[in-house]
């Protein structure tokens, strides 16, 4: 691509143009104001669909013929199937029998599962992702080898690209692990079941044509309808949706690496001693292996302290579910659901509540979710010595993670990245973030297994722990010390041509992540 | 108004233009295709809410004024709270007391409880109503009073015009039993408890500004989140939005005449020996005082035969709670809760679930429920010898009542108007109804307490109940029937000046109201 690079107000060079569409360059936090109307889809009519309401038609292929599809179609697809997921992988083998050629793939996430469309991206049946990708293809994408530019946006990100009309959907695929012949869905029964579908209601919504794929066709009318039928135009039985063992998948672990869990210690006590955990918080809870650490040692300073929290935002697994069935939260509003008894807990406990990315992330809305969190912890594969984060490269180039809700959430009352010091002998704490993901001004604190470093902007909690036993540091100091165990490491190596755009939660350009030289 | 009529596809003359906007006539059933793209509001953005979450403001007054009332603007609220309601008089106060003028005010419905607007419908403050209207403001639209044309549409009808942007909403103002501070309401708990909130729907989703308005602000989140806070500008607490006991009405009463008993045990017959009612059927249950006999028998029916619905489409009351927990009804959507019971029962009941007008009754949309429902009971004030029904204006050409669900329920399967033959001697069935609301071709079946008449289109039912003991007639002899016992009743008179327009579903002209001479 001709890239014609201006600097953002982050400092970083970016394009005007990215596959051949203007993009807005990063103004600054709260700076880009939204102009003009949602995104509007056409008026459908009742009588084009079945009077009886069955809309189920014989296979994958067909529906995706009836919808349309041909060359240059954006098609999207959700991750909360996770590494599980077979539908995905089905639309586009549909889409390589038909011959059907440049294809953006519009993915919430993408998984190591997803590898299985290398080729398709090489022969041009997908001209490029825009969606967070973890493993393989990252690592397709950061060795140039994808023909258009991927576009990595956070889960609120994508909801404001879809509503906005930034990216317009042509045809959305949902894997339904329930659904009825009309179209309404949901994730809680049957033999994939995942628990929400909440990153597939903008799809529902604002796609031109939509495709359920089930493989637990159930009696009319499915419920709960985390899917509205309404919005459906055909829907497709399939043997398997899913492998339903990676579905639920192994992620929630605790941490067992002595350094990780004295990263999730002093997080849970710093939170304690800066008073940002209090009686009627609202906290985030994550799946990641240090985050379920601090969750359970937030867990007993609640108790110790007979302190609720008002609210946890999941992520959920069996051990936030433990924390509302003792009380511990009042109330669980999900997004994702990690393990087989947080699905049990959303079907039964009546303070577990569905709560979708659009709740909870859109920036284009009347409010959000993240500035009302009190807490959240977060993990970054690099952090520099301005508090910037990284979310999506290593330090050695590669894009191997997507953003998630990674972005949104900083916007929290209080946002901690909570990261070992190093990694494999490569330091957490860079001079100089790789990837720009989270501007510094968003980041407050970091915690290491070695040390605290708060951001010199927030005094208020640089005072509330001085004369604490906390080993609070300055991020130089944190920076050093990770140099001086690991020696310095060797900068990654880059080529001109750009592989990849990073958005900001407001849709505009923050970085770009250019192709790794071999 | 210059009214510059055409004969529509119905033969009944109307206008292209109403209230100075070009209008479409009714070209017959599934023949208007909708052009174009849903309605598009403003995109908003996180930064101009408080992050705190706390859209509370000191007043409705304040609320208005911050949401930019002014003169001319179209102004919904819903009548889910039905004749208790306060919230709507409260709106049109304020606008009163700012001297704003011209206002178009969108109800869902109207009710007696609203007479306390017609003073400002008198000096202007309102312009007109475009929405379903019930007793004293139809009597006082039906005199020639309004300054504008009064436009009805089904709540189905309504949902489309909101959707396509044939109505734009400035300002939509909730009443809401219970919400927090961020606008997350619903009708399930408080003193002003109604139960479900679904006529609000697309307001909060297309409205520019949005308002919620509670007498139990409760603790962030308020849940279930039957309206969606990220949608929601204000939220306004005051002492009281409407009148309990009036809230949930006193309609859930069984009729006790003996002519309307007879009434609904036929209607309850035909359906069985006509094969309408099954093992598995999805039916509609009302809460007039004819379908709560129906619903009545059908129960006997059911029960005796050993058959299930799959789903009842409500209109709860305390009847088909019954039906449900007994297991007659497998399943009931809820469009709206007359009674206590049914409150109690959507609180408490897995298999009793919200389910919106949008959901049920729009017709532009990818199918929706009406088309897959077997059998619907509807009243009616006329039906003439072509099946033609009338719901909204008695014989004597005062309109006084609202659409409804009406228009909308006639795509069911088998649609019986289940009527009186006469009401205060007056005939039902006539020669030609006084208002179009739905054609006759829609309607297929007339029971009155002295006889059946089936539509001739439906050779099938003729022909299922032929040799049985029902009474079957001939709808001219019903009529004539009447017409023995009433007299030929006098016609009303009517000036030349139009005084409303009837919608169908798909938003054309299908027939006016004309003033009615003194």
């Amino acid at each position: 691509m001709k890239d014609n690079l201006v600097k953002n107000a982050a400092g970083r060079r970016v394009p005007t143009r990215i596959n051949g569409e203007e993009v807005i360059p990063f103004k600054g936090i709260n700076k880009h104001r939204p102009e003009g109307v949602k995104y509007a889809p056409p008026i459908p009519v009742c009588y084009d669909f079945p009077k009886d309401g069955n809309k189920v038609v014989e296979s994958l292929k067909v529906a995706l013929q009836k919808a349309g599809l041909k060359d240059g179609m954006t098609i999207s697809t959700h991750h909360h199937l996770r590494d599980g997921d077979f539908v995905a992988n089905m639309v586009f083998d549909v889409a390589h029998e038909l011959g059907v050629k440049d294809l953006r793939w519009f993915p919430s996430a993408s998984f190591p599962c997803n590898t299985h469309l290398i080729p398709y991206l090489e022969e041009g049946t997908i001209n490029r992702i825009e969606g967070s990708m973890n493993g393989p293809l990252g690592k397709f994408t950061s060795e140039g080898k994808m023909n258009g530019v991927a576009v990595l946006r956070s889960h609120g990100g994508r909801v404001q690209a879809i509503q906005d009309g930034e990216v317009k959907i042509d045809i959305a695929v949902m894997a339904a692990p329930s659904s009825d012949f009309f179209g309404n869905a949901n994730g809680l029964y049957g033999k994939s079941a995942c628990g929400v579908l909440g990153y597939t209601e903008m799809d529902v919504q604002y796609a031109d044509k939509v495709i359920v794929v089930t493989d637990n066709l159930v009696k009319f009318p499915c419920t709960p309808m985390q899917i509205i039928g309404n919005y459906v135009d055909y829907v497709v039985e399939v043997d398997q949706i899913g492998n339903p063992e990676k579905i639920v998948s192994g992620t929630t672990q605790i941490t067992r690496s002595p350094d990780r869990l004295k990263v999730a210690e002093y997080t849970a006590r710093f939170c304690e001693t800066a008073g940002i955990i209090y009686d009627g918080c609202i906290m985030q809870s994550g799946a990641g292996s240090i985050s379920l650490a601090i969750g359970v040692f937030f867990h007993e300073i609640m108790k110790k302290n007979g302190w609720k929290a008002r609210v946890s935002y999941g992520g959920s697994t069996k051990y936030s579910v433990a924390m509302l069935e003792d009380g511990t939260y009042e109330n669980i509003l999900e997004g994702q659901l990690f393990d087989t008894a947080a699905i049990q807990s959303l079907k039964t406990n009546p303070n577990h509540h569905s709560y979708s990315v659009f709740n909870g992330y859109n920036f284009h809305s009347k409010g959000n979710l993240t500035t009302m969190i009190d807490v959240v912890t977060l993990g970054a594969t690099e952090v520099d010595i301005n508090f910037n984060g990284n979310v999506v490269t290593h330090s050695d180039g590669l894009l191997l993670h997507g953003i998630g809700g990674w972005q949104n959430c900083l916007h929290a009352k209080n946002t901690i990245l909570a990261v070992p010091l190093f990694r494999d002998r490569i330091p957490v704490i860079v001079d100089e973030v790789t990837t720009l993901c989270g501007p510094g001004e968003m980041i407050d604190v970091v915690v290491t297994e070695r040390g605290i470093a708060i951001n010199p902007r927030r005094i208020d909690l640089i005072e509330k722990v001085k004369n604490t036993d906390l080993p609070i540091k300055t991020i130089q100091e944190l920076k050093e010390e990770a140099d001086r165990i690991c020696g310095k490491p060797q900068k990654p190596q880059f080529t001109d041509k750009i592989v990849a755009a990073i958005k900001w939660i407001d849709g505009t350009v923050i970085d770009i992540v250019r192709q790794v030289k071999k």
